[in-house]
């Protein structure tokens, strides 16, 4: 029996990741579950896991909890909380899925209590992969990825050596508005944004891939989660997300991990690892799927993309604030403070003023996390 | 230094076998080199790679390549020169590449003699793979592939449990007719059948590719390496010939191998397995190449693919006649005795008169070979 913990369960991967846990009561067990606001989602997932902790936003949202749940469970909130789940003794897995940069510290302490990491929030490894690495390499601990790219290459790479990796080759859809030249998108709307064409995700990531920043960040994860160059990682447009990503080795043979876009493929796999377990979704289709796309990716259409390379590659504190800088712009074009078309330029701005700090600490991190939001919730709507 | 014997040294796989050898002269040494009847291409293989011992098919020859040869080489022929190439001591690696029922005998001989064999003659494995797996494990022999779409299958089975595997996709291009309907088939000549839109390769395995035949004994192949069932391998229409092939594992999760057309790449993988080394190919151009597709296979349109279905899954002796006559009456073809469209119904009229001998040894497996070609060279042309 696996014992897990989950961080963000109500969201996206988290629900997918209780929707694996419930296929499989024989083998994986629940013992914490951290959540936000969503007290009546919580209220239903204690209810069917009975979890040991659970924990919430505020004393508020656990008081309510508390109050409405028939189980005997334990109900935290805040830090603390989120730290108790990241920590109980019991668990061995510690699913990491809280979206943005407030998954980071959770993780850290998961790392140092030695749970095994599966990691869906991007943001650790694009503000502190640094530190990230070398914590799991110093406590032993795996971090297994859980996003379907990097679980792709992750796969691709079981039963190789790793110096024998010549490219990483992530694939991308293009988001919502890959069929239209940059200078169509001045007028579109938020509603038209969130329409990702293959994968059904969270608000924010869905207008992180239509700008591909998402795939800038993942390139950034990448950078850390394989210990590769970024002059070794590749993006490539792929319209029907069925090939997940590739690895390209030094005798020029590519492997690729594809299949119908199920993000519980990467969640489950991360908690069966190295092993695989049967997942109640349809195979691939063959029939129909009679064709599958590649081009390569345009840095001028896609201009988060460059800014992710650059502040990959620049280090320090600038992927720091080119991610806490996305958040806040992303989260006022979702509230229709910033037309689509503005959201890469005052991100750049940001980055033009920040003056990176090399091999930065936490609280180094942190504080350039804080001034790019700050600096993002200053400029006037547009 | 890896000490390399190669058992069909002038024809297409043993030449890019030296290929391969010629660029990595620190890693790679030849010790035997056995070939039939191209005494020039020999003479000047034994210049270049110096090996040991050199057997062609007949005396004649054999004092040819001695009177010219300027080095120290000792020359023999027949069976006896055969398996002192495949067995000759210092030999680690016996490449398995003469085309045809003839590459079993001196396969055996050499798993018996404990050299790691690198497989590319798939009769080896169509007509004894019972005996061959057995052998191999008797006597704790790694068989690798070498032909593209079983070591693509190979490479992605690795770091993976082989209990989780759930099918075997063999890609197949559909050879120098795919695109006619097989009533436009009735007149076409033994040059356009030559054709093969992707791979260059020897005159038979080319009308192989073109009735899928090739595929079929493919099928069987894979049946005895990977040990699977039929009903778990398939094979999938794929124009391009750039995914080699592919697996699907209990999760639903596809892994694939692919890259540019190149048998250097399996070939030098079985060679420097379970690593890789730099190889001298141009990585796949994702910007050329802007579509991949992909067909499920008419059994009705290739014939030959449904004959060798049924033959795996009979057993016995089946396979051991489909591949012998197959072998006799694609022979006819190519000299212009048969048309196109009667390769499959004269195989299948022998298959009909064979009585199966289950789990045969080899002397009834040679009984089979002999009595299917004896056969198949009765039928009167057409």
């Amino acid at each position: 029996m696996l014992y897990i913990s989950i961080l963000g369960s109500t969201g996206s991967i988290g629900q997918q990741t209780l929707d694996v846990i419930s296929e499989n009561p024989d083998r994986f067990a629940v013992v914490g579950l951290a959540a936000g606001y969503n007290w009546e989602l919580i209220l239903q997932q204690i209810e069917q896991f009975q979890p040991q902790i659970v924990a919430v936003a505020t004393e508020e949202i656990a008081a309510k909890v508390k109050l409405h749940t028939t189980k005997c469970v334990q109900v935290l909130y805040g830090e603390e909380g989120l730290t108790e789940v990241a920590t109980i003794d019991k668990a061995q897995f510690v699913v990491s899925a809280i979206v943005g940069s407030a998954g980071l510290a959770p993780t850290l302490q998961a790392i140092e209590a030695r749970k095994t990491i599966g990691l869906a929030n991007k943001e650790t490894l694009v503000t502190a992969g640094h530190i990230v690495m070398s914590k799991a390499k110093q406590y032993g601990v795996p971090i297994l990825p859980i996003d379907s790219e990097h679980s792709a290459i992750f796969q691709c790479l079981q039963g190789e050596n790793s110096a024998s990796v010549e490219r990483l080759i992530l694939t991308a859809s293009g988001g919502a508005f890959r069929d239209k030249k940059r200078e169509e998108l001045r007028d579109v709307t938020v509603e038209a944004a969130l329409q990702h064409p293959n994968w059904q995700m969270g608000a924010k990531i869905t207008i992180d891939s239509a700008t591909m920043m998402n795939k800038g960040l993942e390139v950034i994860e990448a950078h850390w989660l394989f210990q590769l160059s970024f002059t070794k990682i590749d993006c490539i447009l792929h319209r029907e997300s069925i090939v997940h990503s590739m690895v390209e080795f030094s005798d020029r043979a590519l492997k690729a991990q594809l299949g119908t876009p199920d993000m519980r493929v990467p969640i489950q796999y991360a908690m069966t690892y190295p092993e695989r377990i049967p997942l109640n979704t349809p195979p691939l289709d063959w029939g129909k799927l009679a064709e599958l796309h590649f081009a390569p990716v345009d840095f001028e259409r896609y201009p988060a993309l460059k800014l992710a390379y650059q502040c990959g590659t620049s280090g320090g504190t600038m992927p720091t604030v080119l991610n806490a800088a996305n958040e806040i712009i992303v989260g006022r074009f979702l509230k229709g403070e910033f037309p689509f078309l503005e959201i890469e330029p005052a991100i750049e701005s940001i980055l033009s003023k920040h003056e990176s700090i090399p091999d930065p600490n936490l609280e180094e991190i942190w504080a350039a996390d804080q001034w790019a939001r700050h600096m993002a919730a200053e400029i006037p709507n547009k």
